[in-house]
């Protein structure tokens, strides 16, 4: 019986979104390197393991230690942070790791401080501008491989892009217009390079751009994340259905406001995270509430959106005509604006496996 | 050693801010009850029992579990969330436990399942809008009132409000008169049932309207919270100084963009949380820069400002005249935007308490 915020995660649909996912790399016949910062689950990582996967992608050396007992191929795909050295050399040593690294400062410090082989990656700015090296700058990119060259320990395994502007999308066209830009970006740095490191590959990562779009012309390796339990923000860009959201926050009602047409909700920005999108339709929303269905959830409630957060409460707007039908002791289920945020605030408390 | 985002809590800056709201306090003739969800940490709860606090405020039945085994009077705050009754009788056995009640239906279950005699507070909305009952709603107070007395179970302690409308204001002007007119309405509650409920209490309690005014008239209790360590919304809107900011997430630079005068941290919305505000001047922001200073932190850096934040990541935006001060493996300290939820995003790490 749920009594306090609890996150649901629906294994049925996690695992259809795995499915699709895995198929459409091999017909691409990419790596598919899945991105596990969105769970953070040593059990959603095993529903990988049944679609071949073996390499995964992480955001932090914690989350890669976390992982490294059941995965050996890990890349920490966030600009290497050079103040967990020991960190760094404590997984090398277990485990098949990957860097990301965009300065000659950083490689010069894993070239002298490794104690054990080591991929990197070098990372390029396809035109998020939040990290890496502009696919023009070929003095920084021969600066950091002759750097990293001569140490001995970084072994140069390509060149990493996130187009995580995607997510500033509102439809498909949009995506797919970003995707192509940035892989055009990424492999014209690849055509430059490839003779001298004829084994290196091209890692792109982004879920709206590898569920929307059929063209990895030059890519070989694809990090999507998100795609496994989908949410809002990917609905209303056009990168996933309602049906492929896999999680949602049961959260009780402990108000109810008919005079305002609102509910409070026991559940707020401590467990959803204060993720926030702008609808044209619907505003600022946090949040919406689906119908109820045995075993699961079903679809969105027209009208029916968590509207603000506090610490502790959220405030669901609710149509004057369904007011009605919500009391104080109900559990209501709630489907998150950004899942790698929501799952990542819900990570110590009790999540409920579905399966039908 | 930092080597990972880092939450730093200023001790001597927090005896300083519980010093000054307990003599507030006393000066009025006022109970004490801090909230604890800004801290949610038995070691800074024993801080103010050094002031004479014996009693205190959460905002879960959770918390109140947690706290209940140094603190014997609790008052969660927060509607009741009836699905928990276990838990509530569970600590109503041990404990001094104040529940808050906006309903009819509430209250009649409380009065059915309730095992062991518990208090509680009718929560009055006086302009936040959130939670609670229209002070001119007298019909709906004395059905609760008729309903709970029935029960042998449930003390009607008094009236209680959030005045959370404060946050939004941006002067402490603003502040003054939000906090005059909630308290205008609250007493005038209380001056309908004072003759019935003699021993009723009024109880108050955001830190904004705490830490502003001196009119606290007619007013029995405070439950201010973010003011053990303020932050920058508290410093925006006036409620207190530079100085006064207890808590700053020190976070490792891993990379430094010159080009556009920017770095990037390892630090994001796991650590921050997502919360923002806007400042005229500065735009949206999540976090300000503060200057060196050995054994804590200095003043915010003019323009240096957490200008957004994925999951793990933080853009700082850096003037230009500055850039070639950071270099990557600095640690920097950050002051957050809302305390309470940085401190719940960071609880689960490590924390160090700074003592000059």
């Amino acid at each position: 019986m749920i009594i306090k915020p609890t996150l649901l995660i629906d294994k049925e649909k996690c695992l259809k979104n795995i499915e699709m996912m895995s198929k459409k790399a091999k017909r691409h016949n990419l790596i598919f390197r899945p991105h596990f910062k969105t769970h953070q689950s040593l059990e959603v990582g095993r529903w990988f393991k049944n679609f071949g996967v073996e390499r995964i992608t992480v955001s932090s050396l914690e989350m890669a230690r976390y992982f490294s007992c059941e995965w050996s191929n890990i890349t920490v795909a966030f600009p290497v942070n050079i103040l967990e050295i020991e960190t760094i050399n404590e997984l090398a040593e277990k485990i098949s790791l990957n860097l990301l690294v965009e300065s000659v400062g950083s490689a010069g410090f894993l070239s002298g401080h490794l104690k054990y082989r080591t991929g990197f990656f070098i990372k390029i700015d396809t035109g998020y501008h939040r990290t890496g090296i502009s696919p023009a700058n070929t003095e920084l990119i021969d600066d950091i491989l002759r750097v990293s060259g001569t140490s001995g320990k970084l072994d140069f395994k390509g060149f990493l892009t996130h187009a995580g502007n995607t997510y500033q999308c509102r439809t498909r066209v949009e995506i797919s217009e970003v995707h192509d830009r940035s892989l055009g970006m990424i492999t014209s740095v690849k055509s430059k390079y490839k003779d001298k490191f004829p084994d290196m590959i091209i890692s792109v990562g982004d879920t709206p751009g590898c569920s929307v779009s059929e063209n990895f012309e030059g890519v070989d390796e694809i990090r999507p994340g998100n795609f496994v339990f989908y949410d809002l923000m990917q609905l209303y860009n056009g990168s996933c259905s309602e049906d492929q959201i896999a999680v949602a926050l049961a959260c009780p009602v402990v108000a109810v406001h008919k005079e305002r047409n609102e509910i409070v909700i026991y559940g707020g920005g401590v467990h959803f995270s204060k993720e926030r999108i702008e609808i044209p339709s619907k505003g600022i929303i946090y949040g919406q509430v689906t119908e109820e269905k045995y075993g699961g959830w079903g679809k969105p409630v027209p009208g029916m959106i968590v509207k603000s957060l506090s610490q502790e409460h959220g405030i669901v707007s609710v149509p004057a005509s369904l007011i009605q039908n919500y009391r104080i002791g109900d559990v209501i289920k709630i489907l998150p604006v950004h899942s790698c945020m929501t799952v990542s605030s819900m990570k110590t408390t009790t999540k409920i496996l579905i399966s039908h």
